[in-house]
């Protein structure tokens, strides 16, 4: 044999997990997919043995090694600050992007919405799923939600080049910028900045909250759209449920230096050893990542089977619909009925051919250094259990020539200068201080200096954010009537 | 008369806002509402006026004098960083449960869920609508998801409460806890704290991501789902579009002092002055404010009447539907459709008779100030364009023999010890100092001294994070295999 095989990184997860892999696997051997696979151990058997990331490093050097990494669901344990292993695998491989395809497989599997074939393209490494959380005070907690620009232009750009390696003809981009002035601001404003560089491709974008409710009732409408973490992984399932089922949904992890395929659905421990489970999501991730691997032949065929298989009417229990399936089959049956039609091809649903995978191009990140930053002040964020005019008492003594208090803020809501007595407040005040010539920018030691004022009154400090300029454009937002 | 009027505050706001304003108020005084209307501004005149909050004083003192406020959809300028007027009034006031009924009218109102009748009670104060957000350096922005426990307490009682007064009979709970362990892991033991306080109501909750996709495709499995806002917001425009559209929708904003009525949709300033628009929303938000105001009886009259129109076909061009409708009618000749039927009821349709309103008790909050805090140690994030090793070598030397450095991370990865050169980092750099004896906590002046550190060397430090302990208790996440 001339070829030689393409190393992958596989696990068998827990729960349902081993019985789909195996299922997944053996429908691949027997469509000759080339394919060397080294196995490997992540998730509840890895924190068992003590090992709190849920991955060992000998892990991590094979799927480094290979070119894709297939995974079966696991099990995260409850509880304890264990970090999302999926999130840490995601981060840690730079896998930005998550490609999630949303079809419906209508008459053949029940939905409400027949027509729908929509892909979401979900920002994979940041938004809340940073997992940076603070206990501020004793009832108060805050929860970061990142956006950096490159992590915007990789998930956009990737966003256009699928559409355009797909044959897709438009991309929608959700944010809450309405809301979210400088965060889904600037992944609103990237969106603007990249989309005419696709001039072929027709954008559109949409307030989170109506583009959900758009997505939920008409989701034919919809074709590549693409979101930051959260709107993406909520959408995505939503998407992916009222296509049929979440469990006919694979899924891919794409970055630079690598790429995770998977079903969606999680491990079902109830449904485990029972040879009942659907293994389609992990089938569907695994076409997604022959593709990625550039075996576009294989995986048509493969798909095609599928397909046919679904046409066909045979089904596993979660989709088994009485009048619509003729054959309710378990995991295994239900792999050997995609191999006993491997070269056939659905009559009525659209057939898969697969020409080339989405590059991951290296676009030229737009360089930010040249911006000019200026500190005009700080944010010093304290508890404190009574009334604001305390607090303004204490607090107010340390403005200086400098530098004066401008406002304090309880839970977004300015609170000084002008309360009203109606504003309900928390235990963790915001006590803004800013620069009072803005011709003359401050120093960091004149912030230090600000905040030892507040160590050395007691007044423990749980969070402080700089304020500065960029170029001259505030790079932080104001409260109600603040000038 | 022996009755005296109830004051009501009004504004007609903005693009449709005065026509759909009109046609309620004149079912509402057709119907007998015994109302005494103060009439105010807010929004885009105001702020054009040069009041950049949108709202002036004298209309915040009208606000609070009467007893409930009435208000049609507004627009906010684009841009120019301020805050949302419709936050500003809910936060200002107090305004901590928005409530939506989302109801399907079949078969007079087109639908793919016949079935659905569900409220969703959404957070209306805190998380990612606080509005804080920074730029931490040209490439990093940052936006704060605040939680706290006495908004938790406020808002998971009144579904309970709201659940009790409407005879619903299921609560069901959305968080994010898998991932968000403190913040949304808040929200969630709240939960279950206080079902046991309602044991006639039965209770249950999902993961967000799996809740949205089973309220958007089962969405009759669903009574009343209690939420925090963001989640809230995307979900109740999800609903209220399944169950037939937004314009169907009204929506009650409850706090301790005051009570704000809107509809859901916004003001639609294409389709101004045309006498086109739909005027359901705000009948239907004025209907949650009779039963507010304890006008049960005219709350029946005014929602049977609605309802009987609904179901006789008379339409309007949002709603129209040939074979379904029967006629289709403009915003002024709808409100004459309900005037014409004050005193009917719906045959088909569920008729409306409600008899009390939901309670707003005031509910002891749980007493945290007897909770131990200490402080461990703190997270300096600073803005660095070279490799982890380079910033490791600046700010390693900052350990003395109280503290050290335990970790750097980047967008929640930790990048040191143990990096992975898979791993893509943005120009933004956590560095987490940790006491070294664990049962010394740190004194203020010790962190101080410590950003003293990175002052003088030339490291600004763009936000800092107070690492305590509560009551032994981290309050703080650990990043993957950090101890």
């Amino acid at each position: 044999m001339a070829q030689s095989n393409i190393p992958i990184t596989v696990a068998f997860g827990d729960g349902i997990g081993p019985e789909i892999m195996k299922a997944t696997l053996e429908i691949l051997k027997r469509a000759g997919a080339p394919l060397d696979i080294k196995t490997v151990e992540v998730g509840e058997k890895v924190y068992l043995r003590g090992e709190s990331s849920g991955i060992e490093a000998s892990t991590w050097e094979t799927i480094r090694q290979t070119k894709a990494f297939l995974k079966a669901p696991m099990n995260t344990p409850q509880g304890g600050g264990f970090k999302s292993l999926n999130v840490t695998i995601r981060t840690s491989m730079g896998l930005y992007a998550n490609v999630r395809p949303c079809i419906s497989y209508y008459p053949f599997v029940q939905t409400k919405h027949p027509k729908m074939d929509l892909v979401i393209i979900r920002e994979n490494e940041e938004d809340l799923y940073t997992g940076i959380e603070y206990r501020q005070t004793p009832d108060t907690f805050h929860a970061l939600k990142v956006i950096t620009r490159p992590g915007c232009e990789k998930i956009i750009h990737y966003a256009f080049q699928y559409a355009r390696a797909n044959g897709r003809k438009k991309v929608t981009c959700f944010t809450k910028d309405n809301i979210l002035k400088l965060s889904d601001g600037l992944f609103h404003k990237i969106f603007d900045e990249i989309a005419p560089l696709y001039p072929e491709i027709e954008t559109e974008h949409w307030i989170v909250d109506i583009g959900a409710a758009k997505i939920a009732d008409t989701p034919e409408n919809f074709d590549v759209v693409v979101l930051a973490n959260l709107y993406g992984d909520i959408l995505s399932d939503v998407a992916a449920q009222i296509a049929g089922s979440v469990g006919l949904a694979g899924s891919s992890n794409i970055g630079q230096h690598g790429a995770m395929f998977e079903a969606i659905h999680g491990s079902a421990p109830r449904r485990a050893g029972q040879n009942v489970a659907n293994p389609s999501g992990l089938i569907l991730a695994s076409i997604m990542m022959l593709v990625h691997l550039g075996l576009v032949d294989i995986a048509s065929t493969v798909h095609n089977a599928w397909l046919k298989t679904i046409e066909d009417g045979i089904h596993t229990y979660d989709i088994f619909k009485e009048g619509i399936s003729k054959q309710v089959v378990g995991t295994k049956e239900f792999a050997e009925a995609v191999i006993a039609r491997l070269g056939t091809k659905p009559v009525n649903l659209k057939q898969a051919h697969y020409q080339k995978s989405t590059q991951v191009l290296h676009h030229e990140l737009k360089n930010t250094s040249q911006i000019k930053t200026e500190i005009v002040g700080v944010d010093v964020f304290v508890e404190h259990n009574k009334s604001v005019d305390e607090l303004y008492q204490k607090i107010n003594q340390f403005s200086n020539e400098r530098i004066h208090l401008s406002m304090i803020a309880n839970r977004g809501t300015k609170v000084w200068p002008n309360s009203m007595s109606e504003t309900s407040c928390g235990d963790n005040w915001r006590c803004r201080f800013i620069v009072k010539d803005k011709m003359s920018s401050l120093k960091m030691q004149e912030i230090v200096e600000l905040l030892e004022k507040f160590a050395k009154s007691g007044l423990e400090f749980n969070q402080t954010e700089l304020l500065r300029t960029y170029d001259g454009t505030p790079g932080y937002t104001l409260s109600q009537d603040e000038q």
